[in-house]
């Protein structure tokens, strides 16, 4: 097994309930969606059926990657792999976006603004304060962390940073061991990490987009690259159609 | 924090299928029913109505005590909370009687035979052979387990000599951080560790029961011992009425 390519199953999470209306959630931990129940189910599905059984799992603290991962895994047989969480795998905090209608948004402060605030590689939106509707302080799955090291705004550079330390201290070393590795996590952390596996540009990233509830498989070489660029989504047609709806969001 | 009570919630998986059909279960990796996903439901809202807020989970490998306490944590708020998992809290390994109906090897053999095999401290089942139908060698979640130590059967003795390993080893630990312990397991590896808490007789513990479904909160002194024994329900009421009727099933 030594000379077998390092599996890497990248799982970004069904719809939520904030997906369905619209608004910006960051780190606010809404559930998800029948529909998002389902597509972790076809997640689960198309591991399964491609044989592709992971050995471990790490998820973001936010119940919509846990809840997909479990139904997912469910779904596969695979409920009782390790499970190991970390806010790094976190949804991009959106700041003072988060709780917002990403219509109204668009209207309030016209198409400019908001994209740079969505898709810019390093503009972050405005703080959000301690405190606040939609803050996170105060909750206690990070009161163990220093409040200096907790996001109260990103942009993706911001995630890619604070992503990128567990990436290497705790994904990698399951990878070098020779486990399955599932990363259960949300569309800018999972961009984050796309960036980084394929060396995507600053400039590129903006139009990455990653389909909810498709696994992408990436086989990595010894240098934890990936040997073909991009991964492989196990369901290539519906993930055309998802990338193609992801990024019509917010536009309607 | 330091003089606080250490705080140990042990929860037993809700109704599974082969709870539902009266069949000897063991290690055989069975589902929850809509009514043991219920009692998981409940489970949840017993420890936020009480908030008794568990900090990390330990869980068996089988799913019906993961998704027990999946949805427990999840009705509880606490679904981001570490888990860790492993063999030594699964139910008793029933031996040859996996797979059977309790009636029907009731009527078999006889009440006798029968009650000694459900219920005497140290006289196993007849092993289960690997390769046999619900046997679990060549599951892969036990790859990494040596061969010799997986149980082809078990009493309830050999389930505590078992399970403590990993109640000093992994369990213990969190109780000396300070963190409050969520243990969901089953009927058996539970009753093993009442034993070693409560100092029960090996006479006594074959009447004792522990009611699916209903958190049992113990809170420990600096030896990890009771400060009341035999712990309490959270809903006690609830607790004695299932303990009844764990009593008389196989009877029917």
């Amino acid at each position: 097994m030594a000379d077998a390519p390092n599996k890497l199953i990248l799982l970004r999470h069904g719809e939520s309930e904030w997906n369905a209306k619209n608004l910006f959630t960051g780190w606010v931990d809404v559930n998800l969606t029948d529909k998002g129940e389902r597509e972790a189910v076809r997640g689960g599905e198309l591991l399964k059926d491609a044989g592709l059984l992971p050995d471990v799992l790490h998820t973001s603290t936010l119940r919509r990657a846990i809840r997909t991962a479990n139904i997912a895994l469910d779904a596969a047989d695979r409920a009782w792999i390790p499970v190991h969480r970390s806010w790094r795998l976190n949804e991009r905090h959106y700041g003072a976006l988060q709780g917002k209608d990403k219509a109204a948004t668009l209207a309030e402060f016209g198409e400019e603004q908001f994209t740079q605030w969505r898709r810019s590689y390093d503009v972050p939106p405005p703080e959000l304060a301690d405190g606040a509707e939609w803050s996170q302080s105060g909750d206690p799955r990070y009161a163990l962390i220093p409040s200096e090291l907790l996001p109260r705004t990103e942009c993706l550079k911001d995630v890619v940073l604070r992503m990128l330390p567990y990436w290497y201290d705790s994904i990698v070393p399951d990878l070098t061991a020779g486990r399955t590795v599932l990363v259960a996590a949300h569309g800018n952390s999972l961009r984050a990490l796309v960036k980084h596996l394929d060396g995507v540009s600053d400039a590129d990233i903006v139009g990455l987009n990653i389909p909810t509830g498709i696994p992408l498989l990436y086989e990595l070489d010894a240098d934890y690259r990936p040997l073909t660029p991009g991964g492989r989504y196990l369901d290539p047609e519906a993930a055309r159609a998802a990338i193609q709806a992801v990024a019509n969001q917010g536009k309607k």
